[in-house]
């Protein structure tokens, strides 16, 4: 793997333009014999793969089944062992929270505990997503700041909240108070190394004030904190490649790691003609498009082979829409596979295709798992996607003389 | 690659059951056209294979041939390159010792040196096993201890014999007394760091001891040590991947390597169809068998192209046995190549099949080298066996949210 400090040395930047898109969790297993790319009707998809070059994507590395902020990080360009994503970061991004450097987030839950202290319920009897706005908003309205901290408090669905402490010396060196088990009290948040202090005592002050706060919330009458975690100290795309980048999503969490990557996040309406439109009117202003598809995911975690099918082949139909625009590089992939069969994310490599005129084109004649796995670019770590975009748009200098 | 820490953060424990079945050396190169594997007649290996994904994989490294340590420790998950294990800890696994953790083992020879104390021959002229036995068996009693250090002699073949040294504060890090050339004198053992110097004390005390002894007994008056090494500090597979793990092995350095990542020795008769035998006995009590075929090797290692197609055909008679357990994954491959006109390990990649409800069917017809050269898995480090078998019998956790 090529290092960050190469990159910088070898990128350059020029007028040409990636597009990237990403089918969330497209890749599949056979139902009655076919996968959903090879049972999808897809004209554009074909030719265009009969004029690409193709391969298969590990995301994090054989057998690994990666979260989405691994697998969406590798394509990125950056080593997700090496950029881990804190919970409560991810939860933060995925109720469109906009994190500054320096906050500390926690994903954190309204539970329930007895007499004893004992915890009963960590999910407070899944309380309605109405209740716990309603909890969260009162306790923003009694709890401002802890010291010279500020507090925020984010409803989330159900049983779920975000916390953001944000303030000076926070550190996400912090124990986790939720002991993840019921029958047990909650842990005191503990600093992990001599930086986290400061950040365990206001996060015990927190869990102190909003427990006593809610003492006759029942079933919500504490909470547990976990995945207490600030933003990676990551390099954005700009530093790293010279792209000026821009994403167009329609989910939170896609569009919170695009810009933790320093990418612009465009707008868009939630349908994917609507997406495509958003890259059509900002074709101008930008050298790298990163488009997310969502529904292939959800419906390969619902199960809902025939629903999958159908996104994708309206994503095909989209397809001549990007082609107008005519793309120094196109690369059409997903960022993980989630087969119906498993209702899951799940470790098998993604379908991947580079469409450039520098492309030694290869023998795939249709987007699918099988004829991706004949293709050119053999089984590779998802990260080296970045590299082979780069490459295709003359982004990248000679290295050595 | 993964690290260890994440393996034993995403692994979990389930009832799916693994097999592995290392069919040693078995990768060739053709003799008058066919390899062996494209010679034998393998139906049930063939049918498997049908149904099956495939690949070739690389033991430690692209063109680098492994001995049977690393070669087996890289499709048992751990890295071969960091893990090295020594000579003397070898030949000990080899002669069915059993080293304790704290043991220092060293691969010993009887040798002649001449008045001027110059070493005329390594091996003593290999003297017949029968004598080795006899010198060690007395030198075993006249040399029990030395300080507080038990020493432990065990003989082996023609002029090769193990001594063993237990005890405390004992340490790998001390030079060979072995120049490994005749016409040299013997070296004098040396600390190679700070924790050695008693060891090479206790070596070097030993050489003189059994030398002084051995005085009259030419040609074998003199003793060489070298490889002295001790067990690598490896973490055990329960550990890692939490898997409870058993080896059926006819060999003491297989069952000694399987020891040594803390598999159960599992007993079992000589033949092929008894280590398949203690399969079926034992299916209920472990979620992990290392099955291992020692003659292929055997055969290749000795030229017979013939005994080696022959020893495959009798394996491929078995399978049926292994599928009437139906283990919920099970992968037959080789731990390194071994073709018969080598007469030798060499650095081919090896043929890997592994079967499991959830793989992407490929296109391999039959289980030979160019067959699985174009299996969906491509080409790829053995180590990653040990993820791939993890994650098709659903025994990983999702890395990362």
């Amino acid at each position: 793997m090529v290092s960050e400090e190469i990159y910088k040395e070898l990128s350059i930047k020029n007028e040409k333009k990636i597009v990237l898109l990403v089918i969330d969790g497209v890749g599949d297993l056979p139902v009655d014999g076919k996968t959903a790319l090879e049972d999808a009707v897809t004209p554009s998809l074909d030719k265009l793969c009969q004029n690409s070059i193709t391969g298969l994507t590990y995301p994090v590395s054989m057998g690994i089944t990666p979260g989405s902020g691994p697998a969406h990080l590798s394509i990125f360009g950056y080593d997700p062992l090496k950029y881990n994503i804190g919970r409560g970061v991810l939860e933060a991004l995925g109720i469109d929270f906009k994190l500054g450097k320096k906050d500390i987030a926690a994903r954190s839950n309204f539970a329930t505990i007895d007499e004893n202290g004992v915890i009963t319920d960590r999910r407070a009897s899944r309380i309605p997503t109405e209740k716990n706005q309603e909890i969260c908003e009162f306790l923003s309205s009694r709890i401002k700041s802890i010291e010279d901290v500020e507090v925020i408090i984010r409803s989330g669905k159900e049983h779920r909240f975000v916390v953001v402490f944000r303030g000076d010396d926070l550190s996400d060196g912090v124990k986790d108070t939720d002991p993840q088990q019921v029958g047990l009290k909650p842990r005191v948040s503990a600093s992990l190394d001599s930086r986290g202090e400061k950040t365990a005592r206001i996060v015990n002050t927190f869990v102190e004030t909003a427990s006593s706060l809610l003492k006759d919330y029942t079933p919500a009458n504490f909470v547990l904190l976990r995945g207490i975690s600030k933003y990676p100290d990551i390099p954005s795309m700009e530093e790293l490649f010279k792209l000026t980048p821009a994403a167009i999503a329609t989910y939170p969490m896609y569009k919170g790691l695009a810009r933790l990557v320093g990418m612009e996040i465009l707008e868009t309406g939630s349908s994917i003609t609507s997406e495509f439109d958003s890259l059509k009117k900002n074709w101008h202003a930008f050298d790298f498009f990163y488009i997310h598809i969502k529904k292939t995911d959800s419906y390969g975690e619902d199960g809902n082979f025939e629903k999958k099918v159908s996104v994708i082949e309206e994503v095909d139909k989209n397809i001549p829409q990007i082609l107008d625009l005519e793309p120094d590089c196109f690369v059409v992939t997903g960022d993980h596979s989630t087969p119906c069969k498993m209702k899951a994310h799940s470790w098998h490599p993604n379908p991947f295709l580079l469409n450039s005129p520098f492309g030694r084109k290869d023998s795939a004649v249709s987007f699918t798992e099988l004829e991706c796995a004949k293709g050119i670019l053999g089984k590779f770590a998802a990260i080296n996607a970045m590299t082979l975009m780069l490459a295709h748009t003359l982004k990248l200098k000679k290295y050595g003389a």
